[in-house]
């Protein structure tokens, strides 16, 4: 498929990488193609690391113009902007996978959520763009495990939340290629506030573990 | 070892029962013994259930001031009243179990959280009685799994929240006679909430499940 992935991050760039490598046609969007390119990602300029991964750069609008589901692999206090960058036309009637977790990063303090309990990141962007069919999964993993959860020792489970039926069948599919084999439909677009609200155990879990390879399971 | 049992309901009834079939003497704590007694608890009267689970009844107060260590099972939104009832003094310098979730139950829609995200009913606790040591765990469980969690199919994770290395391994103890083999110790009070903010995905499992008999395992 024909996939956008907006945000050029880590998060971004590892599922862009995985998608492609799965044999889909991936265009990573971003502010600035240009600067994004000369851009050093750790290992090499972003243009080098584009080159290997097979995946194209394009502006957040022309990337989800020409995409048939786009990912948002922003950070979540920039998601909306961007996506409003991206373009309600460009993204009505696409799926929109939404991987990120709203949460601010008071100087000195262990992250928050910016919404919570009473609101998402996910129904927000939702509300924001009413012809998009969001789905929220995968924000309660490090992104190497989103990409490849097959590292750990045994399979967890990811979430999925959103209001269309089809879109959700879309984005199993996909979470099926990249290898989740439990993936537990938790209902309309609200259950959000639940995935989302498993950010702050995450974090503290990471800390007490000392990595952030680890992922829920649910036993039942 | 002396422990009060702080709340009749489920919970209390279903952990109270089963501390006692480990050999610790128990005393349930409640407003008002003598009404406590004379009522229905869904098979037979409370005093009933209370003789057959060797279990004595006390006052808050009097339960508390007997006791070695306190579990707190009342409802989140009464949990600071109740504790007040049973009184500072009667708690101070020992370990309080706190497995309540600050839940408010709105009409006809999901529970919310009373306080999160920046705060939890464990710090409330804390703050309230700075000479008890509080320590968060098992809110993630359905009373059952509290207190028999080898009915699943394997074993999940409990977390730990507190500020006294001390008390958090009296309640490890505590945790391993109950049958839980995977504990995770968060950190300090402050990470409870973290553990009371996985309420909200904990109840949209229990929907999509169709059952509370489940627990989240951080596979690493």
């Amino acid at each position: 498929m024909k996939i956008a992935v907006l945000g050029t991050g880590m998060v971004g760039r590892t599922m862009a990488a995985r998608l492609a490598a799965l044999g889909h046609q991936v265009t990573v969007g971003t502010r600035d193609p240009d600067a994004t390119a000369a851009r050093a990602t750790g290992s090499g300029s972003y243009r080098d690391w584009a080159e290997g991964a097979g995946v194209r750069t394009a502006t957040f609008a022309d990337a989800a113009a020409a995409a048939e589901i786009a990912l948002n692999a922003t950070s979540g206090a920039s998601s909306l902007g961007v996506l409003t960058q991206a373009g309600a036309d460009n993204l009505a009637g696409k799926v929109l996978i939404d991987i990120a977790n709203p949460l601010d990063f008071p100087d000195g303090e262990l992250p928050t959520l910016r919404y919570c309990n009473t609101d998402s990141l996910g129904e927000r962007i939702q509300r924001t763009f009413p012809e998009t069919l969001v789905v929220k999964t995968l924000n309660t993993l490090t992104a190497d495990l989103m990409a490849r959860p097959g590292t750990l020792p045994e399979p967890g489970t990811v979430f999925l939340s959103g209001d269309d039926a089809g879109a959700k069948t879309t984005v199993t599919g996909l979470l099926h290629e990249l290898g989740h084999t439990d993936v537990i439909d938790l209902g309309d677009i609200t259950t959000a506030r639940g995935a989302e609200m498993l950010l702050p155990v995450w974090l503290r879990i990471m800390g007490a573990l000392g990595t952030a390879a680890f992922n829920f399971k649910i036993v039942r």
